[in-house]
């Protein structure tokens, strides 16, 4: 097994760790924001881009895969790491959250799901073997049980869902062939303490690697977020990585990180790039606004991002106004950079025993968006 | 006068010359090729990735920048080089092939032409002052005279349009005031021996830095094309570079070199980049091809840019098909390198004296499509 996990500190006033997770390509220093690349690309970027970003690990999606180009021909490229040329660690979600997304296009019973392709409307079969065999072709560092995500606040629908999720678990758990993947399991229970509680307590006991938190950020409150994540702590083994599935905003890091997370991925900042808006360290800004026109000044005079050291808002807005694809790009660097270096940051603060401090220094002065948070996992 | 041309090598068996042309902003070695950056930006690339490439002169569009996002926004940033923050060379046109361009949009008097925005409907005038003011503040190194580029084959338009554009070219020389641009005429005459004879024995008398061809790659036959720079030739004065405007394929470059073309402009390899579309030294192909689907071959394995040295077919094609971002910046670093490095391989086969030798080399194995080059400089 090449796959461990290693507290190297604890927060005196949250329940905050930096650690390191160590997989065959490569260190992953926690807690780590993970990039989103659905289809083999974080969207824009080319590997060497997510290099001197400084990017540690990247998310890509089993289901989107499956369909195109296919598992068989990822693997007869040696993998993604491979086929995307990108050599640091990976990880594929299981396509539950897909599958389940495809509303009205799929059926669920207990062995897996029937669902047609969004692409073509082709029948396909997803089944907890299925699934691992196919993120074994396709080769990533960490890879997801197979799980179902239901509303949040839907009780009874959770509880029939929470035990199916448990036995595909299982499954998983024993479809597994290759020892060089970390499969982790996947808690689920929407926003009920008893359920959350009752499936952390299930697959702890299955002994996975890691434990991924799913379910969350799919349109329930942060408070609800925030409670269920106090709830997990003191069941969720200390010694395991611990993953918030489709979080976050910058402040999600921080409120998260100090409720014991190590690792997340969200389409968040990459997405609102394509879409013109910005991360400063007061808060998000749209580059489309007419105050940008003549601005000489870059997005944030502090960033190190090549986007930040090279080019004006006015440039930034003009080539968005313009429909220039060249923006998309750099919004997407600066992002990225503010989420990775935020992300950086947090983890120094920890280690220097001064993350209380940092985190309320970033709240003062980040103006949150209402609710930002809300679908925002929806790829 | 910070500009001035030198000319290091006339060929034994051909018209084609090496030399450099010295700008405020560097030199540029010559043969040229520009890649196109219509509104202050090469489409989905950055100057680094410009100068990567090696590039050495960029042309950027005066009526996209004149609507948007304004001369005097431009000017205020210390003009193009500072505003897209490329510090090399950079050449504007003057707006007259893009006005002639919207038919039903545009009115042409002896004074100017006034025309409606592509963007929105508004009503604007360009006059030969006018267009070189606006030059002016855009600051670019070479700047164009304004001139009126009729269909190549309409004899009477041809020569009631040519004394307009000889006027112009005048009124242009006159109008100059900044000494660190170099402006260029620009010969008309359309597919017409006597026509461009005229034309540049006129534009001749005015002493012009430099002198562009227009009205070429326009809809006009290859060999017309071919015809009109062999009358051209003995007339256009030899210390002076020659510039032949919209043009043009990997062919075009060593058929026109050939007739003694020192700089070319044209948006085919970043246009049919965005297609799918990649030059490879055996001719041109697209990725979307499903014979690529599997390859994991790159385009060209004696490539030297990112793209090759990076990417298989198959992934490629992948982004390609997936609608990726991503597919568009790489096949346009393949296309520029392809037509930047062909032309550095140009020229040093004219320095060491075996420039036919080159072409005929080039031309044997490379399969041109038939009639590329038609309707190309339509932007």
């Amino acid at each position: 097994m090449t796959f461990s996990f290693e507290c190297l500190t604890q927060d005196n006033h949250t329940h905050a760790r930096a650690g390191v997770i160590h997989t065959a390509h490569g260190d992953i220093p926690t807690p780590v924001f993970a990039p989103v690349g659905t289809q083999a690309t974080v969207k824009t970027l080319t590997p060497d881009d997510l290099h001197n970003l400084g990017a540690t690990l990247i998310l890509a999606n089993t289901y989107h895969l499956y369909l195109r180009p296919g598992p068989d021909l990822i693997a007869d490229f040696g993998g993604l790491h491979h086929f995307m040329q990108w050599d640091g660690p990976i990880l594929t979600d299981s396509g539950g959250f897909q599958v389940f997304s495809l509303e009205g296009l799929r059926d669920i019973d207990e062995d897996g799901v029937t669902f047609r392709s969004h692409l073509d409307g082709s029948k396909h079969r997803f089944t907890p073997e299925r699934v691992v065999a196919i993120q074994e072709k396709l080769g990533a560092d960490i890879i997801m049980a197979f799980d179902e995500c239901p509303p949040p606040d839907d009780y009874t629908y959770n509880i029939e869902a929470l035990d199916r999720t448990h036995r595909w678990a299982e499954r998983c758990r024993q479809a597994q062939q290759r020892s060089d993947q970390a499969l982790y399991g996947i808690v689920q229970g929407g926003i009920f303490a008893d359920l959350r509680v009752q499936s952390a307590e299930f697959l702890t006991g299955l002994d996975f690697p890691g434990y991924a938190i799913g379910g969350l950020s799919v349109g329930e409150s942060k408070a609800d977020m925030h409670t269920m994540l106090d709830v997990l702590h003191p069941i969720l083994p200390a010694h395991k990585p611990r993953y918030l599935m489709g979080v976050g905003s910058p402040e999600d890091l921080f409120e998260c990180v100090a409720r014991g997370i190590d690792q997340f991925d969200c389409v968040l900042p990459t997405r609102i790039a394509r879409n013109g808006a910005v991360f400063t360290p007061n808060g998000r800004v749209n580059l489309r606004n007419a105050r940008f026109a003549t601005d000489k000044n870059p997005i944030d005079p502090d960033c190190t991002c090549y986007t930040c050291r090279t080019f004006s808002l006015a440039y930034l807005r003009h080539l968005i106004i313009a429909k220039e694809t060249l923006a998309l790009r750099l919004t997407t660097i600066h992002n990225l950079q503010f989420m990775l270096e935020t992300m950086r940051r947090i983890r120094q603060s920890i280690l220097d025993g001064n993350f209380a401090a940092y985190k309320n220094d970033f709240l003062h002065k980040y103006k949150a968006v209402a609710e930002e948070n809300r679908g925002q996992r929806k790829r």
